[in-house]
């Protein structure tokens, strides 16, 4: 599945995943009413708006993109319904070709990573038969517990050819708190990104690892240094847009092979109609000017990459 | 809630909580061959033979504890089937007046960190109603993204009256990778519990603050150190029992007010009658051994509290 991502990326000339983060406040009222006037305002009703509006982003945007990013919370949060709706895109984009990094940040030890990385990334036997739950093609995972918290998801990343991305510096301004700590001189989040260097030599793909990392796009400088730390882990590249990061912002996450980094856009992308730049779309045509965004997105990234070269 | 889990404590002199934490390969033969011809071997089959057994273990145990914790992810596995099996299992606890802990581990940032919140403790607005997702008492956190992550459940919990538990030292042998480094000559694991305490005198109940800790029992010289610093946060322990721990390891994490911690138990007593102490009790009646093993857990801790008085 690493091999499949660099190769979309590299045929896409995309290094970019579209967070599929919805909020009711970011969906048209025209699609937030026909949800309603079907299934009431229910958690069902909101799970039917998500989901429509989810398609229409994804039918906009599919052949310029390697993949897509939806973050499971934004699903939870509507409980059983919601889930159903994140199952359903995830088939859809899988459907659609698209490489699905399930953003669950999930963490557990032993037996219960394992089921974590069953439910997500793997498969489940029931009596004579397996299921697979989720189906997303990676996962982000918690590094706080540890080697046993890790294994377990990478036991079942081998048997599915399957990823992780793994959290090494987040891109929010109290990342710091813990992360930024001083250990014999060097911070906490570069002996986790030495970490993840470790797990993931026991997992390469050709050549990049299926154990990869997150690390914010707000954080350039140190994105610079993890770049060296983990040099065949690709970086998930969260904070660009909406939370401040910018293409030239991030070069040095990037390999010299244009490679080994995606950066991911949420609200920038799927929220786009809302901003000055794309109103002219209108609500109605929301999913064309997410199309636009994602093709700004790209020519900002490559560009700036080209720019570097 | 931290009132109520406290004064339940008091009740029943049980300061402990059962790990609702099915697999499987714990449940009975005779429940499972029911859910599988009621459901077939689907996932639907499995989530029912889970809400079956959990629901035998449950009315066999309600009258002599305080709480649970379900662990979602081995509901997760199974996927929304399962999921609605932990949905389930949460309002029948609600029912028998349980406190309920949902061992969810999540931890993201911002909006992201108030959707979990607002799915597992919180309400959810769709158009003009309001609606409970999962709706556990209690939730799991990580905190390594930092204060960043953790106000949006605090927001949430001081709307609710509902509580925290952060991970400070975890129960599993490799937890001291990150949490044990040494940063300014402390470890990591009493930084981040100095960060709970501080979080948690912005949410105090009665005597304790809705803001707890997550200590693992197999590090009770760890638990001493971290009851003194946290002294208003109750402990949330696991790894009793089956994981090593045993009652007269657990005395320092408690306060002199006999409160303070909450020790968890989940194989050793979901699963009692497949070890040889409770044989006897045979495979049918796996739930009288369950209470048998909540018995000499009580016995044991409460023993060991009343020695070190």
């Amino acid at each position: 599945m690493i091999n499949k991502l660099a190769s979309k990326i590299q045929k896409t000339h995309a290094p970019i995943c579209v967070g599929l983060d919805p909020m009711l406040s970011y969906i048209p009222e025209h699609i937030l009413k026909k949800a309603y006037d079907d299934f009431g305002e229910t958690l069902e009703g909101a799970a039917e708006a998500i989901w429509q509006y989810n398609k229409a982003i994804i039918d906009a945007t599919y052949d310029l993109i390697p993949s897509v990013k939806p973050q499971i919370a934004m699903y939870e949060q509507f409980g059983i319904e919601g889930l159903k709706a994140f199952k359903k895109t995830v088939d859809y984009c899988h459907e659609k070709d698209l490489v699905v990094i399930g953003d669950v940040k999930r963490g557990d030890i032993g037996s219960t990573s394992a089921a974590y990385a069953t439910g997500h990334l793997g498969k489940i036997t029931v009596g004579s038969k397996t299921y697979s739950a989720f189906d997303e093609d990676f996962a982000t995972v918690n590094p706080y517990l540890g080697t046993d918290g890790i294994k377990p998801f990478i036991d079942v990343c081998k048997e599915e050819k399957k990823g992780i991305f793994i959290l090494v510096k987040t891109s929010n301004p109290s990342s710091g708190e813990f992360q930024d700590r001083l250990i014999d001189g060097r911070p906490l989040y570069e002996w986790v990104g030495e970490k993840v260097a470790e797990w993931g030599a026991d997992h390469m793909g050709d050549s990049y690892s299926y154990v990869g990392a997150v690390v914010g796009a707000t954080y350039p400088e140190m994105g610079k240094v993890l770049r060296k730390v983990m040099p065949k882990s690709f970086i998930l590249v969260p904070g660009y847009g909406a939370q401040g990061g910018k293409g030239a912002d991030l070069v040095h996450f990037f390999n010299e092979d244009g490679l080994g980094a995606v950066v991911n856009s949420s609200r920038g992308i799927i929220a786009a109609y809302k901003q000055e730049q794309y109103a002219k779309f209108g609500a109605e045509n929301f999913a064309d000017a997410s199309r636009a965004a994602v093709e700004d997105m790209i020519a900002d990234i490559d560009g700036a990459l080209n720019a570097a070269k």
